[in-house]
């Protein structure tokens, strides 16, 4: 037997005991280490995504496990391989996928939301969407490759190159990954959040934040970019105010990348985008190669794991995770899943 | 003596002798041949650019002519040589020059509007904003290229290949330049436009015209496009709702170019430029490459110039121009300046 959250809606998880699922052809069952929780999953539990998951059903997909068990037709990966997964599941025929873009496929399926996910002992998934890890790479540190990813994927649309000003706006854990990636790739950053426990975890990992509502944000801005402005600026909190402020920092073709997902339309300033010649980035999820870069950067310490892991959490309190996140002072809470005794 | 038309300010022009302005240093006096008038021209009369334009003063930047007079130091032109101008006079110092944006510069100087144009006979300007024509090209027709180069532009931006489906949103001169440049790179391209009289321009000159009053737009356009939805989308209507059609219409990783002038903020729609990984381009004028490449598609004929050229007025009957084109029946009308002859 193995044990299971379960989301049974209205807010609420049971733990429960539960059978592991036999890997069939091309799947592997994986003893799961640790599950992150995101900001999607909060939303899940705040009922905001009753259309897309499942109850009663197992979510979660941050994750870092290690093969237990091989199904039939399944090479390259042995039992005790470190891995994690890269949660996407696409059809292979429709427009986006026969262009290249099968990570925001027509018909995309993404675990752990529109289907079973990581928070559970035992997980069994199609060897398609599992990533072997770097030797070395803890566990712990590896359930942040899927937001990191997240990150990667976001500075890669971006261009961002060595030497150019990044601004970013939102510190929750998107919007520091985001900064770290940033930082990385050789970019100066500044972070801008209203949160002062946010900014000081953005200070403590070594980002330079500052508070937009005690400072002149265009002015420091014009500053530390000699009076060009920002080369991107990454929207990550959502609201309206930061897309304007977004489009006021940029420089002469700078990139705004929209990070956050905003569930209203947006008023954009469309006279500065043509004025300044500026370009707006849709971003969604990740491709493989970001999973590659992603595992590189937590392996090489350039993401700084522990600092960014608050609270380490056992499954069978998934209830009190969930609240702790929610009620704000954690960056990143993990499930301690059982898989990696 | 020569004649210019003053724009007096008002909604009005006078047109008067005038000395003609003999070249300092690096200076050229063009007769001018053919004028066109822009939509700018006509938000100046309406008084929309006060802010920007000296009265009495003479407008005009989109022209043709001949040299007439060479200043000193002036090497590589001679009296008599067919050419343009391409009317941006730029700093050379701020961050959009120094990173080669001379065209978006900081502190552009857009001759025609914040400085002298050719409304006139005979124009004195510098050699560095002169563009010499191939042999052979109308000067008629070459009072095409500005707008073509900002058609050229603003393709390019859109990164359009052959193959691809490009969607124009307005059939005004600039909607219609662009379909036909984009038609010229290979793509095929429908016409969005609710005026009857423009849809039939376009059909003249081998653009597909639609009414988005009469059809299903998004149907026809996945219909057209096997589902996927179009590569590009060129916004030129300057309305909230061309806005709105344009993410409507766009196919996976599909770009938005922002063409038109939008005075206010517009809303769009952020979830589906994050759900379908689309881009959005601001583009301002040209290149002086756009310019090569817009001389050489009148020259070939792929910008049918004699199509648009709906009206050609003496330049003594500017005001009556002025209002032919107002009243909406006009593509492009063009100025004789009286340089040609
Ligand atoms: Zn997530
Ligand atoms: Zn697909
Ligand atoms: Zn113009
Ligand atoms: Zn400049």
């Amino acid at each position: 037997m193995t044990r299971a959250a379960y989301y049974l809606g209205e807010r609420t998880f049971a733990v429960r005991e539960s059978e592991p699922v036999p890997p069939g052809p091309g799947e592997v069952r994986i003893d799961v280490a640790y599950t992150g929780i995101c900001g999607t999953d909060l939303h899940i539990l705040h009922g905001a995504m009753d259309h897309r998951v499942r109850t009663p059903g197992v979510i979660g997909h941050e994750m870092s496990g290690r093969i237990a068990e091989l199904g039939q037709d399944v090479a390259g990966l042995s039992v005790g391989d470190p891995v994690t997964v890269m949660p996407l599941e696409w059809c292979g025929r429709c427009p986006a996928c026969r262009t290249g873009n099968s990570h925001i496929c027509h018909r995309l399926n993404f675990v752990g939301i529109d289907s079973t996910g990581s928070m559970q002992r035992s997980w069994t998934v199609s060897t398609r969407i599992v990533v072997p890890l770097p030797a070395g790479l803890p566990l712990r540190h590896a359930a942040l490759i899927e937001p990191t990813a997240v990150a990667v994927h976001d500075v890669r649309r971006s261009r961002l190159t060595a030497g150019e000003h990044a601004v970013v706006i939102g510190a929750g854990p998107v919007g520091l990954l985001i900064g770290k990636v940033a930082q990385a790739a050789g970019a100066s950053v500044t972070v801008v959040e209203l949160d002062p426990r946010r900014r000081s975890v953005a200070e403590r990992i070594g980002l330079s934040a500052v508070d937009p509502a005690a400072v002149d944000l265009p002015a420091l801005v014009q500053d530390t970019t000699d009076g060009a402005g920002a080369e991107v600026v990454f929207e990550v909190s959502g609201s309206a105010a930061g897309v304007r402020t977004a489009t006021d920092l940029l420089a002469v073709r700078g990139r705004l990348v929209v990070v956050a997902i905003h569930p209203a339309p947006r008023e954009v300033d469309l006279h500065r985008v043509f004025w300044r010649e500026l370009e707006m980035i849709g971003v969604r999820v990740y491709q493989r190669e970001d999973y590659v870069e992603a595992a590189r950067l937590v392996h090489q310490g350039l993401v700084p794991a522990d600092a960014l892991i608050s609270r380490v959490v056992p499954l069978d309190d998934v209830a009190e995770a969930f609240a702790a996140l929610e009620s704000g002072g954690d960056v990143k809470v993990l499930l301690d899943c059982g898989g990696e005794a």
